[in-house]
């Protein structure tokens, strides 16, 4: 824990950078800072993981971004029928204060702002981010990554 | 929301139209009525993303198939010991009333009959629909795609 | 139900045979005994779906293992910084006793462990196990598998 899932349109792997927009999600998440000032998620701990769907279906399929156009919404994109999504979901450990939490969706949803703004203006694409408490009744963790980060 | 999730054993790619699945699922949930009349389900938030698993094991992985053959039950797949698995899971926002939560779950469940009844007939597949509330403690939405979809 | 989902960075497909995992997994799940020594999980219902993640993000993305190098620690990875991990969530039916939680949870991490263990010696890697009991509002099931498997 945490883990980051981005689950999302494949069409997206064209115009994002993928690897690059999961790197800034980690580092957004390993500054997070509770309201002690202390680190929130460990370092080894940290985990973003994305999946492209090859198969996928939006909103109503495309017909009121072809109906509507480029012209009247500034969506420049060669389809403007063409939709895309993201959903990030957090998985984090319960017991953290609801303050954490924000902090911790906030920071994350502007990581991937800061990389999905710029295509959004230009193109129809949505954004969900959330953040779950994660409700196991069973909980192991075996690492040989862990480690690498414990305090002497 | 509402993310209609579908993940299922890859062998499933070769013998159902994914993209016409998806599409199908997402018009049903566009569909689905509160008791009131009104659209439950947001146009610009609806979403289905659907992922083949590379990596499967279902049941005993074929032995009883194998063992019972083609001929007892009707199945006449190629190799009735090849099983296949869809798990569909809706995650839906908090606080709609039980009726909606089964609507929206019966009318997936039955748009993703339609398709895969045929092939149950002679293949030995395993469907579960599931509907979640969604638990989020944090919850933000950016998109340039809901706002088509805006009355004016 | 039950549904053994693994997600996880997608270097481990070079080095771990993931249907086998799968397959082991599932083994596992099907030799679960509740406190009456019946078997937890049916036959029919045991799937374990997995997916190697394209694009993903690990700790400090591999800062620290390059650092300390292949020497001080026993990893012998060609690359030291590079990162893996698995993630393994269980999803099953409400209403079962703490102790088959726990066994359910340690007998699917005990197989995991078995074909990660000895990678893990040489490389840096993180695996986490989870069980959640299903809070599903809505749930159906329809399957041509399930029947396999019913006692006559």
């Amino acid at each position: 824990m945490p883990h980051l899932v981005i689950l999302y349109s494949g069409n997206l792997d064209a115009i994002v950078d993928m690897p690059a927009l999961c790197r800034d999600a980690a580092d957004a998440m390993l500054a997070v800072r509770d309201e002690a000032g202390a680190q929130v998620f460990p370092t080894g701990g940290t985990r973003v993981l994305a999946y492209p769907a090859p198969h996928f279906a939006l909103a109503d399929g495309g017909v009121a971004g072809r109906a509507v156009g480029s012209g009247k919404t500034g969506i420049s994109s060669p389809d403007p029928g063409e939709y895309a999504f993201m959903y990030a979901n957090l998985r984090m450990a319960r017991g953290r204060s609801a303050a954490t939490q924000q902090a911790a969706g906030q920071a994350i949803t502007a990581a991937l702002r800061a990389r999905l703004d710029p295509l959004m203006a230009t193109r129809h694409i949505g954004l969900t981010v959330q953040v779950d408490e994660g409700p196991e009744v069973f909980d192991a963790k075996h690492s040989t990554l862990h480690p690498l980060f414990k305090k002497p």
